[in-house]
């Protein structure tokens, strides 16, 4: 019933289609493992077309690492959280020594919940150009990163695809990483959880509107995603909203009277409308975000970009990576 | 019933008063003009103690100024707009040609929803030591302002009404203008309503936490509060979409029915569990934002710096301004 | 004698030479004229290969607008400025109405002084998307404009010509204007002072370094270069420090003098090897800005976007633009 | 000779005053010892009235931290920078575990070099709120810090010592910390030179134009002062030129000679004349500075705020500081 509720997490989007079904979902395998304390796995595999209709995202791995003690900013635990982050990207990726990366911070930098993408190409240890102009600098265990931000539709008036695949074709990568703020459906989400995903980025997903996909069949190339949440759209709000009170009710009514009848009857639809007669329209979309979100977004990113760094560089140590940064 | 909503505009309070009682508040005036097309002014006075309990806010006046047209920024739009609110201040204050005023900023730099009050201080047109270190460039239709972002208590570790009331000891103004970032109840009025109150801040409003007021009582001069909506907070949306349901259930029930009574049953408590049952906390206050809402508060807060340059500044038009300004 | 002085502007390098040589410079023509009051414009053209030698700079047209009055924020001032700045722009280019053009915001955001071509992005009049999407909401006197900020090497580990020529060949635009911060010779063309030049950008041109030229040759579009000098390099102010003492002495001395002769036989090498002494190394290249740099550079960047707003939409006026930027 | 030169370090204007002497300057101490590998700190002590005429600082102590290595962000060396900095600001004052410390962020947060103070303010460790709202939350070693960043002159149109004082008299610290950017006359010492001073602040020092001190007689606590050198006026360039090419010229003149003669004789206002001809005005006070000034001047808030939090909260590490900012 609320398959509508909007969230680009494949985790959720699993959790959802479960609670209709209430059973395993065919087409989708799921994993859970919790590698360290208050660090949670989730790797959800859509293995077929069927998975793929069932939760609505591409036949592909997604895994997703659910970080809530991030907001306390122990730099033990935030160590943690990037050695795991760097041990599952190099589960999806296949590099040699001489493979060149390309990190796509998507977004608008000028939007707060939008900037993650461009806030993780600022934090990342770029370094193509170090092995192209002064050779004799590059540590042994440097892989060859480049970086770009390039901005979104309203701010270019060029299709961000175009833009990414004109650089592919320059740059020749074998890896594009693309970065995205994402939005879940459950607020404690937001800057505490990171997702990880084969298939690349799909139209329609992430926070702004994207028209055309980056992946492998557009740009030519293997490409991961890498996403955290930084919004849940009011929209989710009011309909788990509703959704609480009628389950509320449905307890307390005798399930043979008209008003369980009314109740069961209540459709999609119908419960849309009642969300956007709340939720007036003509501001863009409406969000809810703690107000903290510039500080919970500039720490994900920086999570994300290390993440990036220890998973690339072959070997390099955090403190390596901080004292190669500046 | 819906009492708990959180409004910082005490024509929402009033409203909500009234969709209760269906009638009349009493100690409460209010009077409606509209200025000028897709301009409309609200002014609430609050007469007697029986109106502060009616509707939450303290004996006083209130008027707001209601743009929707702010967001295609039309700049005659603005300037009529700026004009209004020019207007309205001045009926609300006294001055003469030597008065000083002091404009404080409220609120976090840092977090974008509360930086109306800082982002004011920026833009209004300070005088105050060009009278008194270069008083052959005064132009004879300005008065003193000057203008302090005191910041909040989690930054400087100093309640910000004890900051203020030590700046006004030393610079002894004759009126305070404090700027503040509002919670609406309604999304549409996030950046595009004005609020300008003679009870200056009372503890608790306001989009942060104040634990002191900032009014006549406490700082000994005559304040004026201006604020704008920058946030609706996510609970009210729950409130709203559960509001919408029952209302629309109740249309529909036998008003003899049991269901209907269990209906009319739901009280405000009931409600709000429900409503904290869905948003999730420990993220801090949710709000409801639009993603823009760094343009939107950037526009709110030239259009409110410049209506107290029209209105402190005796004459000035907004090409001075703009001349000095720089 | 004082070639190594670095300056970005076509007009001090033909300045300079004349210094020199007293006289004409063979193989360049310059004009001046006035068309208002504190604009002076300087149309400099290097017309053969003995020109390029003689001033460093391309054969091709440089066009310079000096209008010191811009710290003065004058409004109307500012109109004159942006209306010349787009009458020179079109004397330079040729369009017809269904042109592409794509702008390049050159330089570093993360570096103030270095920061003009990203905040000219940021300020122009965005279409391209427009009419491919919302064709219906295009004026007719709009043309395609679209804009990238590629960011530099140090930045993206890519070559800023490799990721414009990738863009280009994606975009195909009919013209590229490349805006970049320059350096001058003097401090009081800081902010104040625009270049126009048909050459587009050389290598080792802009405060940055360039590596590849962005040019007709290596883009294969017609290419216009728009900059405005932000810094003098403090290596210049020594420079010219002790060129006044040198005049200074000459003055005095009688030419017959062993230390007459001596002056004159103070060559470029050993001027160069005292200012070397003087301004240590090891902090990147030191540049002489005022303080209130910031301010400089986001005005200078609001009058070359609406030049080329101007410029190219065709017949839109200042007021037109404002309405459909927001 | 070369008293003009602008330079807030006494270490700078002793030596100064050294090069003239040729010898010891009477009434000023100084010591110099070498705590770690590349960390020089060199304590003056001017003693009496005399020693004040002579270097134009008044009576006090002023102790320099040069740490050139600070550039390479090693942070190990940065660690030991920041626990020297607290044993010499430990030195100067004298505390009590009630004691209540106001730290003073002067300066312009819109001006890159001008915007240490505010930048300390937001990294210092703020506990006096904690203290009086959440006393169970407090850790046994922290003392009461509170924090206040007043702006200048020209954004508040109130003289910053009557804020600073209006501040001290609610809050009435045991003592006041101000932070301040500073002038140096070399190049190599921006970001990477620390000064204390307990004598705080007095009027036009600091790069902005202070008129009034912060300092015992003026705030009636005791003042600290911490500053950092943000730029190298432009004059001071132009002046170490000249007298480069002079010591130069008067190596290999003839010391009968009329040559020499005429060098001597160039006095202080001649060169000033000099220098004022080659820099012109109006653009404010002209600076030289790397341009890399926004990433030097982060890293050098980040040491004095940690030199700070270490010196005055008893015994917390680096670590705890980590974790009770976040």
């Amino acid at each position: 019933m609320w398959k509508s509720i909007r969230t680009d997490l494949a985790m959720e989007a699993r959790e959802m289609a479960q609670e209709q079904k209430q059973g395993e979902i065919p087409g989708v395998r799921v994993e859970n493992i919790m590698p360290a304390e208050d660090i949670v796995v989730t790797r959800v595999e859509v293995v077929s077309r069927l998975g793929e209709e069932n939760i609505g995202k591409p036949v592909g791995n997604y895994i997703t690492l659910e970080a809530p003690e991030i907001r306390n900013r122990n730099p033990e635990y935030e160590e943690q959280l990037k050695q795991q982050l760097a041990a599952e990207i190099r589960k999806l990726v296949q590099l040699n020594d001489d493979s060149v990366i390309l990190v796509v911070g998507l977004g608008n930098w000028n939007v707060t919940p939008d900037a993650v993408g461009p806030k993780v190409v600022d934090k990342v240890l770029v370094t193509r150009h170090v092995f192209e102009f002064v050779p004799d600098q590059v540590d042994d265990r440097m892989r060859r990163i480049c970086a770009v931000a390039p901005g979104v539709l309203g701010i270019t008036g060029i299709e961000t695809g175009e833009i990414v695949k004109g650089i592919v074709e320059k740059v020749k990568p074998d890896l594009v990483i693309a970065i995205d703020a994402l939005a879940s459906r459950k607020t404690e989400r937001i800057g505490s959880t990171i997702q990880i995903a084969d298939t690349g980025i799909n139209p329609g997903s992430g926070i702004g509107n994207k028209r055309m996909g980056l992946n492998r069949e557009t740009l030519g190339v293997p490409t991961l995603a890498i996403g955290v949440p930084t919004v849940v759209y009011a929209q989710t709000i009011g309909r788990d909203a509703l959704e609480m009170l009628i389950k509320e009710f449905s307890g307390q009514a005798d399930p043979h009277s008209k008003f369980y009848n009314m109740l069961q009857a209540l459709d999609e639809q119908h419960l849309n409308s009642l969300v956007a007669e709340v939720l007036t329209e003509g501001l863009g979309d409406l969000v809810v975000t703690p107000k903290e979100v510039d500080l919970l977004i500039d720490d994900a990113a920086g999570i994300i970009a290390d993440g990036i760094n220890l998973a690339i560089h072959n070997g390099l140590s955090m403190e390596d990576v901080n004292r190669y940064l500046h």
